[in-house]
């Protein structure tokens, strides 16, 4: 029973529902596409995402890919019309529970949310690897049949994610922490810009830009988003606003322990998140280069970088304005910085650390 | 009187001092070094960022590059026991002016504060091209005579450097905007991650650790820093405060439309920050590539990325946790993705958009 068989039905063809038409396509799995747009719908079914859903196709499985206000009432249509396993993929999991946990049929229905996404949207921005290697979510409630979630872990899978299980109340409280309260916050330190004279913001750094770059991604989206998880994201603003109010007072104050005590929290904070690969964060050291700003000249580096042998874990490629040239930040694991920085100043680079 | 034909004595060796040093040799200026610490000095000297100063020298200028809390009482003393010009490179410019300001010999004081630094410190960390190309403001009081307004300039532009010019109250306000408050957002959205529980930190994303990624830096630099700032930093946190509490009320109260408000506000101010090279923000577009995480793997994609003839913009690596492959962004100017992505595919990397 947990065997993906297929047919899928996806409703809604927008980045996510897309993608994962693409992926199961990838996996020789029928899909069945269904959208309220006729334009999505071509448009997905054009890139081989799946056919359209016509009447008397009998779906497997049904995955509600539609946006978060809409969640609830698709899911509760989803199992009182077949008799499918369902599950969503929408970025909050107790309130769409919330509104079909009464309907006959619900112990077919399980969440779920790949942790994958783009501040693009729409089938065109829709990729088959979109999901390989990232952890999805699957968030059964108490009534799911261990069958259903089998099959939606499968779905997973079969998409080249890694299932994570966890509870629809623990996915929510995690995501307030690791994405909705970071973004509330971004838009907050974004939107502050707004006071500052044109002029004064050409001071701006790596680091402002850092911070504030998801709140560039659709209002309308997020704030679907963070209302439907509003218990959760507020409980959370308000003890930042408590440890607001700690700064406030202790600039007001000069009370610098308090303030370091923040500070401290904050680099404690940034080591709590895991590194890649999901392992423990590994230790690492970063160095820079110089390059020049045209066609060839990171070729060029990354080229000789290769040839040194030590393996680049990131890049950061520095946008202070007024730079002729790029300033690129390569990290490396602990240890391996001397080596590629002899390997690339060997080749003339300009480097340093 | 422009000119700046040294000696340029340095006072303090870490990061920023020694790598002034380092460029104003480059540039064959003598300088000479001081530092209360004797390793520090000899690393500086021994990096040749300049050679210790001995009795009797006499600089053209002093650059004082003390820790924070230290600046208004060194440059006090620069002014008393020379008849040089003095600025420093301080992240804030009101505060040791106000300590300095009713001093015989405040004429020759022009504070400056290069944008550039790094989240590591110390001699070690120093490098000649460390301002090349980078804003560099120059801070000039209401008596500031003209030609030391000039020499600190010209510092500037040895240095590799582009001079703004500000009132050390402006440069003050446009700071806290673009550094001091997006720093102390970004510590306190990292340590409430300290208060999940560490599996559910297995969901982070590439945002989070965008946002909070400067609240890596070090507490006790950056604690004196808005500290010296704080009347800048508390006006602005009180705002962001009170749009915070909006935030808290528009989700207490499901009111849509004020947090679509807060939401739109972080979108305007993204676009508000200028882009690469002071310019107005250039419309750009991304693909994705996944690239396999071993040795060479980045210069074969930057390699054949090269050889497209599009100029990459910028790169990120996704560091999803999980992922056998990364995945890496590539921001290109608007139109041209297309191109690249054609180029690539040609090559057989898996791209999407």
């Amino acid at each position: 029973m947990s065997e993906l068989t297929g047919p899928v039905e996806i409703i809604g063809t927008g980045l996510l529902g897309t993608s994962i038409g693409l992926a199961l396509r990838r996996a020789a799995v029928e899909v069945l596409l269904v959208d309220e747009s006729p334009d999505h719908l071509r448009t997905a079914s054009g890139l081989g995402a799946g056919r359209p859903k016509t009447d008397g196709d009998l779906p497997q499985l049904v995955v509600v890919a539609v946006p978060p206000d809409a969640l609830g009432g698709v899911i509760g249509r989803a199992l009182e019309t077949t008799s499918a396993v369902v599950t969503d993929v929408g970025s909050v999991k107790s309130r769409p529970l919330g509104v079909v946990d009464h309907l006959v049929g619900v112990e077919r229905y399980v969440g779920s949310h790949p942790m994958a996404g783009s501040e693009r949207s729409g089938p065109l921005a829709a990729s088959a690897s979109l999901f390989d290697g990232r952890p999805w979510a699957v968030t059964p409630h108490d009534t799911s049949d261990p069958a259903a979630v089998a099959l939606v872990e499968e779905l997973a899978r079969v998409c080249g994610a890694v299932p994570v299980l966890l509870s629809p109340a623990e996915h929510d409280r995690a995501v307030a922490h690791t994405s909705h309260v970071p973004h509330l916050l971004a838009s907050l330190v974004a939107g502050q810009l707004l006071g500052a004279p044109r002029e004064h913001l050409s001071l701006s750094g790596q680091g402002v830009r850092d911070v504030t770059r998801v709140a560039a991604g659709d209002p309308a989206l997020y704030g679907q988003i963070v209302s439907a998880n509003s218990d959760q994201v507020l409980a959370l603003l308000l003890s930042v606003r408590d440890r607001l109010d700690d700064v406030i007072q202790a600039l007001d104050t000069g009370d610098r322990a308090s303030l370091d005590k923040v500070l401290r929290d904050g680099v404690a904070g940034t080591r709590a998140i895991p590194g890649k690969h999901g392992g423990p964060t590994r230790a690492t050291e970063s160095l820079f280069v110089a390059v020049p700003d045209h066609p060839g000249e990171l070729a060029r580096l990354f080229a000789d970088a290769g040839a040194s042998g030590v393996n680049i874990e990131d890049v950061h490629i520095d946008h202070d304005p007024g730079r002729p040239v790029g300033l690129l930040e390569l990290t490396v694991e602990e240890g391996r910085a001397e080596q590629l920085l002899a390997s690339l100043e060997s080749k003339g680079w300009v480097t340093h650390r």
